[in-house]
């Protein structure tokens, strides 16, 4: 399915005005299942959805590894995706058994179970990086933007080495980017406990926490962060960098781990 | 409580790091009780609680009207705001009462109750307005965001008459500022019919979901829309514009209500 959407507009400069062809960004209903249960609609691109199918649920905290999913299947025309988990673990049991006691059925409540059992983990393998390199990614992360470029409407995210960038996702929402990055790691293996994350969006606690989840030590946004990404990446260990833009950066938390 | 705090960072530009104070927009996790049952937790802005509680509700259909809502109280220490309905609509009921059913906990599902809701509600009042009054409230909404010019971490959104802004709020949440915007007008009995919606955030189908529930004629963004909300504002009747910056902008959608 295309990433984008031809409209007819009405362009307006100064004075003049012109009826013009343009695109907009495409904005896709995407349904996940697990073993036949509806979990949530997620509102993103339609690309990549197995590894946003897989991302999401991992994100959730509904998987521990790839070895719990059986199957994925994207049912691209009707927006859904089947998850079959092998094994539940403790947290999806509760998610899917006892709805009756998660109050909170909406935005939040769940991601906060994930706050809770992901609060202590601290970044166990810091990687130190030259800021040097910081700047070379993000040059090459703003070039590879075309779709942002051809729409203005979607956040573009990065998982990186110290010299290249491995996986790069598009998504019109900042957090469904980020999870095809790590569904797509999930998926093929890829350790991201020596990676960088490059992002356009803003960092925000969910943001924090999905890339800590998954021990990511430097996390960097073109955006800003929020005081409480801040605080997290702080006691958590990473290091967190903001408005990273042509040869400037601000470097919010553990310093040290960029090189001058 | 403030809307930013201070932070210690370390500033590069080019060659040359500096440890300089800065400050990050506060990120604020604010939990919502619907007469004592926990419902949700936004992280938001942490200003305007009672309206983004009232707007937040409303726009997930869970009351109709201020009548339903007997007293609001926010306990802004610990982030709570309690919410005491005297009646419930059939919505809440179902949502409230029936959790074993609503299979759907996490983002999107309860949003997608809403959109069957209010599939057909067409814009019953179409508002005509000229450009020229909309570069005029474009200029007058970019020069308030004082928080978004300190921090880069913010989204505005207003409610204004053809002439001037009649509310204006902030959120680090494109949907909690809008929410605040609804909320405030449900408590001061604003009428939005006849309303111009300005936001600095992307227009997705959430976004105009909500502000077509409010029966809002027209919608304006500094940002990019997404196809789904192009198709609904066009089916709706409401006149979509993006892009909406100094001299320029790119109207999507119902054309005849803006004036040259």
């Amino acid at each position: 399915m295309d990433n984008t959407k031809k409209v007819e507009i009405l362009r307006i400069k100064g004075d003049i005005s012109n009826l013009e062809e343009d695109i907009v960004v495409t904005e896709y209903p995407f349904t996940i299942f697990i073993n036949d249960m509806e979990i949530v609609t997620l509102l993103c691109s339609p690309t990549s959805l197995e590894y946003l199918a897989l991302g999401f649920i991992y994100s959730e905290g509904l998987i521990n590894s790839l070895s719990n999913v059986r199957r994925i299947t994207i049912d691209e025309d009707n927006g859904i995706g089947y998850v079959y988990l092998d094994e539940m673990n403790e947290f999806s049991k509760k998610f899917m058994g006892k709805r009756t006691i998660t109050s909170g059925c909406g935005k939040g409540t769940v991601f906060y179970n994930v706050i809770d059992s992901f609060k202590s983990k601290k970044i166990e393998k810091p990687l130190t990086i030259d800021i040097e390199s910081i700047k070379r990614l993000v040059r090459g992360f703003n070039k590879k933007s075309q779709l942002f470029i051809d729409t203005g409407g979607v956040h573009s995210c990065a998982l990186c080495s110290a010299d290249d960038i491995i996986i790069f996702e598009e998504d019109i929402g900042r957090h469904n980017a980020l999870d095809k990055i790590f569904g797509r790691a999930l998926a093929e293996n890829i350790d991201t406990r020596d990676k960088v994350i490059l992002t356009s969006g803003r960092i925000s606690s969910e943001i924090l926490i999905k890339a800590a989840k998954r021990q990511v030590p430097i996390i960097v946004s073109r955006s800003a962060p929020t005081s409480l990404s801040v605080e997290m990446a702080e006691k958590l260990g990473i290091a967190l960098v903001g408005f990273a833009r042509g040869e400037k950066m601000n470097i919010y938390t553990n310093f040290p781990n960029l090189n001058f």
